[in-house]
């Protein structure tokens, strides 16, 4: 198993690195992309690098995507290759899971309409206006897409991540 | 199951986080413990609420004791209540978990003596002076007590605590 997480700079470091260990704990293969090549910094300041840009990832060959919090995602929402790559793992019904800020990159990927989800407080507005029923919970599962507010929400999330890789 | 983590400021972050949210992920309580109230604060500025001072804890109650690194373990080895507590552990059978500089607890708890087990690689020399037998790999398991080396050691170890807890 493949799984995916696109993140850029100022990063939330929790957010990305306990799924990232969580699913090296699986055995999973874990591979972080970014618009460029280098190293990602983080808001507290954990470097993570970067395995492959945005421009070189094919989908097709991974089975999960991760999109952490933080200030990252104002970032790669702007990256019109990183709402590609999150339409097809919508469109293949592979799961998705997205936490904090995170899901502001699936609202500028326009696959939110008619979907339950959470997300951040402060990005809740922005999240109904998606059309999305936003739902203030720990995880809040939809289909394929899986999504939670804050880092005190990972342990439910992770619960839920692994529950995933193991049934399918 | 109730599980004790006791650190102090300038702790290295994901290596009390991490094994904090995945402790909480299998439903195992946790508690932070410190010489005092309030909060500590990593090195990378994670603040973490303390559960209970050292001299509140009664060990008897806790199942599973895990020592993060950092520079904490610095001000924790100097806590005679904090070595009482690592005897208790340790003479009682009970898992004892240490990472990085974690185990400069272990030393000056006096319980390395004939013992396997890693550490961060600057800690080796003062680990081998305590009489333990100074293995590099990602985990070493002598009975109860299973340590490991640095940050990205942590999916190893998450699985064998996790095992641990699942089997015992």
């Amino acid at each position: 198993m493949n799984a995916l997480i696109i993140s850029s700079d100022n990063f939330e470091d929790t957010e990305l690195l306990v799924p990232y260990y969580r699913l090296k704990e699986e055995g999973v293969s874990v591979e972080v992309a970014s618009a460029r090549l280098g190293k990602l910094k983080g808001k507290h300041g954990y470097e993570v690098a970067i395995d492959r840009t945005l421009g070189e990832i094919d989908p097709a060959g991974y089975d999960l995507l991760f999109l952490p919090g933080g200030k990252a995602p104002e970032a790669v929402r702007r990256e019109e290759r990183a709402l590609e790559i999150v339409r097809h793992f919508i469109d293949k019904g592979k799961p998705v899971f997205a936490i904090c800020h995170g899901p502001q990159v699936l609202i500028s990927a326009g696959v939110m309409k008619g979907r339950a989800a959470t997300c951040y407080r402060s990005v809740a507005a922005e999240l109904k206006e998606a059309g999305a029923t936003y739902i203030d919970k720990e995880v809040v599962v939809d289909g394929n897409l899986v999504t939670s507010r804050q880092p005190s929400d990972l342990p439910a999330l992770m619960k839920e991540m692994v529950r995933r890789i193991m049934g399918e």
